[in-house]
């Protein structure tokens, strides 16, 4: 494969908004080039330009936390309040298949493509032929092996891995991956608050010893921060720092409650912070404190959570969200911009997660890029040439998922004009509505 | 035109979702029929028959409080805070044409037709050129005239007319427009912290005398609250009944800081509110109480604000905004339902903007009616045969306004599979980008 040359209306880069933007990268997938649209060469065979007017280049986003086969339980019982969404939740876990999990890890694919999702952080059950779905999918993605303790099964109808197993199929496939450049595998201890501290204790050694990251949940909601303080008589970020775990690359997701000790111990340790606000908000946890997580330096992405809790995968949503939200709660409409948020959202989450060659469009990065359709009415009018800051503003705050058009990650071409290359998505789709229907005759 | 009988998987109606869904209306638009599918009645050539397979049916979206003009300024400077996007706001504002006004009125239209808004509260400059446009389009709207002292040109650049002229015209175009189904007209006074007391407490009177509603903005921010308290010592709500306002047909938007004694005020007499979470969110005004509008028995409505605040109008993302905020707020996930704003959305909005045949799916009332495609990712699956309110979970979480692809009003079908039947978007947006790029120039 040759030479690839995107030309587009405007460009988001780290310098900033590209009108009449250019981005070429190689064969291997690298960016050769990203800025102002160059004159036409004399046509060279290995070379394909492509003319995208009327879109937009970004780069691809960056999930950073998910459960991607909990898709095949998208909208369970969740207008009744925590309690009943999380017993049908569980309910119907309990009877997931590892060819289930499969099919809902595609849909999710399908889902985060369709959307301009690259990259995301997962924790579920995961095994070699689920990474292999999504090196065949042509993402990126730090699966996280969930695990609750030494002896308890994760996901009985899925395998029958106890913790301690999940813990060493997690070094094996460590070591498998080591180097590739779409998987990294990560520890996935589900919270402090569901795992015990002598397991903790040893995933946080090995971490260490292993060089492997860890994915994990941390103070979600109040009660559960309420339960360590009782146990522990500490806060979560506390009792994890004392089991020695901000020794070892934590990508810590939700973060709703930290306390401003806790987000210091953050940014001392390096520990990367996922933001959920749409989660957050439907399962009543709370507002994170996204404005004194910036102040303080910490690393922090951007995550759908779920669907089960979102109930989408559109990352341009949660952009949006997580920049109107603390805006409003805070009363200052300048506390959170949409330039910070796409940001976290695309390089933020590239570096928290670990893919540090990707998350934006500029020569020597590996090209994850995305290409928006700007002519239907929401893109309407954007006036790039008077404005080229306007493209933010339509980034941030109009765009959605539906407008993705195109998809390169790493240079491959995964979704071309609204069609999928890498997945069959109507057979996913199909698959999905049968596994839901068996689950919810098995659960009921 | 004879009957039309749309079949889908499924329908939300008062009583709740019906799976395997018929709506069937007659030539004036009056629903006949809203349940389950009846076995198929011999061919009838007055009979259209519409297999909307892959489609589910609802209300169509009622928009309670926005200004559609102002599509021209969508993203205009407003990722830097709040005056400095106020002020560029303005700048433009002073450059808007009568035909730029026409023309962001068919932008916006265009947009909520796409989005299934049937019909909406707008505030801006109104005459029967511009509500000629709005029935050509077949939408509903309560059209108020904005105005801010009796002589006080609003819109220079638009019309010559003061608020003095601006109210005689609106009792001259709420005469013109009694009776009809699409149009109802209303005053505009802009707020209680813009317009001097008498020439509310003037509106107020003729309100009364004529019938005629008013729609104003309420205690959007904490600042204007305050002013209002340092000016009359009191609140903006009290402020406005000494006037003698709620003695009329009130809607008022906002609403973000209303007391617990106002909002006892407002459900005295019969006050309606529009609930802005977006807006309110985007601007750091705050979070409106809706949990206590609700517990004390307002009538609510559900908007967009104009999109130079939002920056668009698809209610579905105001739905679920609406629903998960207040719980995130209240860490209290059951406090704000799905349902309850779907309803707000539809029969509330249609309810509180004086459209009171509309809003719900059952015989005798007005079909406005709009399908959305539930075979993409983000409604797979949705298993509506285990779980009827799946749906409810569907359209409160998950569609989008991009779902949307086909729009009744009135049994008026003005959009169908995605293309506009009453107007032509393509000249549109051509036309709105033209005048966009004009103001931009003009405001240098």
């Amino acid at each position: 494969m040759g030479e690839t040359v995107l030309r587009a209306d405007a460009m988001l880069t780290p310098e900033g908004v590209v009108v009449g933007a250019e981005l070429a990268f190689d064969g291997s997938g690298r960016i050769t080039y990203a800025g102002s649209a160059r004159p036409s060469a004399p046509g060279d065979p290995d070379r394909e330009t492509r003319d995208l007017s009327g879109h937009v280049l970004m780069p691809g986003l960056v999930n950073g936390h998910t459960h991607s086969a909990m898709t095949l339980l998208r909208g369970v019982s969740d207008d009744e309040g925590f309690m009943p969404w999380l017993a049908a939740v569980q309910a119907l876990e309990q009877h997931l298949t590892h060819e289930d999990v499969a099919t809902g890890l595609q849909l999710a694919m399908v889902e985060m493509i369709e959307t301009g999702t690259v990259a995301f952080a997962d924790m579920y059950h995961w095994d070699e032929r689920l990474i292999e779905l999504v090196r065949a999918a042509g993402m990126r993605a730090m699966v996280a092996l969930a695990s609750f303790a030494p002896d308890s099964v994760g996901f009985p109808g899925v395998s029958s891995w106890t913790g301690a197993e999940a813990v060493e199929q997690t070094e094996a496939l460590a070591e498998r991956y080591a180097g590739d450049r779409q998987i990294r595998v990560a520890y996935g201890p589900h919270a402090p608050y569901t795992c015990p501290p002598e397991f903790l204790r040893d995933i946080a050694a090995r971490a260490i010893e292993c060089g492997i990251p860890i994915h994990t949940h941390v103070s979600e909601s109040a009660a559960e921060v309420e339960q360590i303080r009782e146990r522990y008589g500490t806060t979560p970020g506390e009792h994890l720092a004392s089991l020695g775990l901000f020794d070892a690359e934590v990508l810590a997701a939700h973060c709703v409650h930290l306390t401003e000790g806790e987000i210091g111990l953050f940014a001392r340790t390096g520990t990367a912070v996922s933001h959920n606000p749409v989660s957050n908000l439907k399962l009543g946890c709370g507002i994170a404190p996204l404005p004194e997580w910036r102040e303080a330096g910490l690393r922090v992405s951007l995550g759908t959570d779920s669907v089960a809790s979102n109930n989408t995968l559109d990352l341009f949503e949660e952009i949006k969200t997580a920049t109107i939200l603390h805006r409003g709660a805070r009363q200052d409409a300048a506390i959170v911009r949409a330039s910070d948020v796409l940001d976290i959202a695309t390089r933020g989450g590239a570096e928290a997660i670990g893919f540090r060659e990707t998350g934006a469009l500029e020569a020597g990065r590996l090209a994850d890029v995305i290409a928006l359709d700007v002519t239907g009415s929401t893109a309407t009018p954007l006036d790039l040439s008077a404005q080229p800051r306007a493209l933010v503003s339509h980034l941030g705050f109009a765009a959605t998922g539906a407008d993705v058009r195109h998809v390169f990650i790493g240079g491959r071409h995964v979704y071309a004009d609204g069609e999928h290359l890498t997945l069959d998505a109507g057979a996913i789709r199909a698959r999905a509505a049968r596994a839901r229907k068996r689950l919810a005759a098995a659960g009921s």
